[in-house]
């Protein structure tokens, strides 16, 4: 089995911070979670500016292109880079990507010039009859043992705990149906992480993830969902609670999506038939 | 001391769950935490897509038009209601604002067409260097005592335990400088939570809020700090982690930071001077 590919620490900024306690009154150094902004431009032209935690650019960039259908198939995908800019502003936080026949998704159903924020999933869409993206249902056969998923958190918050010294960042994990840990995430923005993840497997040409799962640290909204769904992605678990719509995207689409997952319990919500008890 | 002002009951949706335990499984009815989109039309044009939590969407879209600063002063808000539309979603999920001398704004450094979705604060800046919103830095002399926010999780969790029967939402809470809880909302968006109150308190003539406090149950990043700054909040706190970004916009605007605020010990990352031991 090959390591997990797992980033060795997150970007931290320090902080002189004053700590209150029965104790008493400290101050005393500390690292705060890095939040900065990415600009997202494609072919040349800006599209999105999201709140992200920096390190995984191309990734993020990359996943967020991807789940939202503007590069259609991986080899469409020409070039991703920083912006060779004059100042250091514009070489970290500017990607530029290349995508080959992305003007007609441009043009059609997906607006130009909307942003994205540390938490936004599915920005640009001017009305809500462009907010549920079409997408192909989930065809995978997988069968995952509910002890394998009960394993997952563990698994995730043992990873998380030599990355993330700050408690500011969102996981995503992506797992294989043995509950091997491929690939770990994070970010401050929940849906940033899984981006990256998506970004991470269109890189090493592993989309769509078809025999794979994929555990969110935190709560799964709509935009987990959809996102998952565009990498193709059968099983989709949460720590924290699903919201309906959440729910019902994933039923429409034939995903299995778990919420409160936990060591010893879970609540499966959709495709219960996947897991083996 | 008027009663404080909480919603009854979010709204839910019914669903069957496959609750997967040690015990067995077992098919049992539960709920989930509605989501929705939601369009904020501003004087006729379509601006925004969020997907929140239904309940208090005029507070929501007259939260984010002040926070995204469409509304200049609070006499500017001509009117705001829901759609009077044909069909059921266009009634329940389209928001009309009608507000005076908004143009220049939207011409000027704010991107029309953009959307935002359920954590989504900043969306609609086309480039980095508008992400950054110049705003009054805070004017309050408010001093509050730390067994005060130390009290504070505990009276937003209870608060939230006769509102949120899905685990799924995040809670804004607005306290006077004695602790008082004086408005509480919620959302699945953290910062739709936050918009809820800042338009609540702009249906109260309550703005700016310089003498009140904010906590939020989850993370602070820069779009919280923000939205809570374009509102005159001088102490904001959360339950979780603040980001870098979050931090330094706090610093900048003489705005007291809290993060892990506990029943008894908090960290104090800008502003220590507004607290009293």
């Amino acid at each position: 089995m090959a390591q997990a590919d797992i980033e060795k620490q997150a970007p931290t900024s320090p902080w002189q911070v004053t700590k209150i306690s029965s104790e008493g009154v400290v101050n005393s150094p500390d690292v705060l979670a890095r939040e900065e902004p990415l600009e997202i431009r494609l072919n040349g032209q800006s599209i999105a500016v999201t709140m992200r935690t920096p390190g995984q650019d191309e990734e993020l960039a990359a996943g967020f292109l991807w789940t939202e259908r503007l590069i259609e198939k991986p080899e469409s995908l020409i070039s991703i880079g920083h912006c060779p800019g004059k100042t250091e502003e514009e070489r970290d936080n500017i990607v530029l990507a290349y995508v080959d026949g992305v003007s007609e998704a441009l043009d059609v159903g997906w607006q130009r010039n909307f942003t994205a924020t540390s938490s936004c999933g599915i920005c640009g869409k001017a009305s809500i009859a462009a907010v549920r993206q079409a997408a192909e249902p989930i065809q995978s056969d997988i069968r995952v043992a509910a002890d394998v998923l009960h394993g997952l958190p563990k698994t995730l918050r043992e990873a998380q705990e030599t990355f993330d010294r700050t408690g500011a960042l969102h996981a995503a994990g992506l797992f294989d149906r043995e509950g091997e840990l491929i690939l770990l995430r994070e970010d401050v923005g929940r849906h940033n992480a899984v981006d990256k993840v998506v970004g991470a497997a269109l890189f090493r040409k592993m989309l769509p993830l078809e025999n794979s799962l994929v555990l969110v640290s935190g709560r799964a909204g709509f935009e987990i969902v959809q996102k998952c769904l565009l990498a193709g992605v059968p099983i989709v678990a949460a720590v924290g609670a699903p919201s309906s719509l959440a729910v019902e995207l994933a039923a429409e689409s034939g995903m299995t999506l778990i919420g409160f997952l936990r060591d010893s319990s879970m609540n499966v919500y959709t495709g219960a038939e996947r897991i083996k008890s």
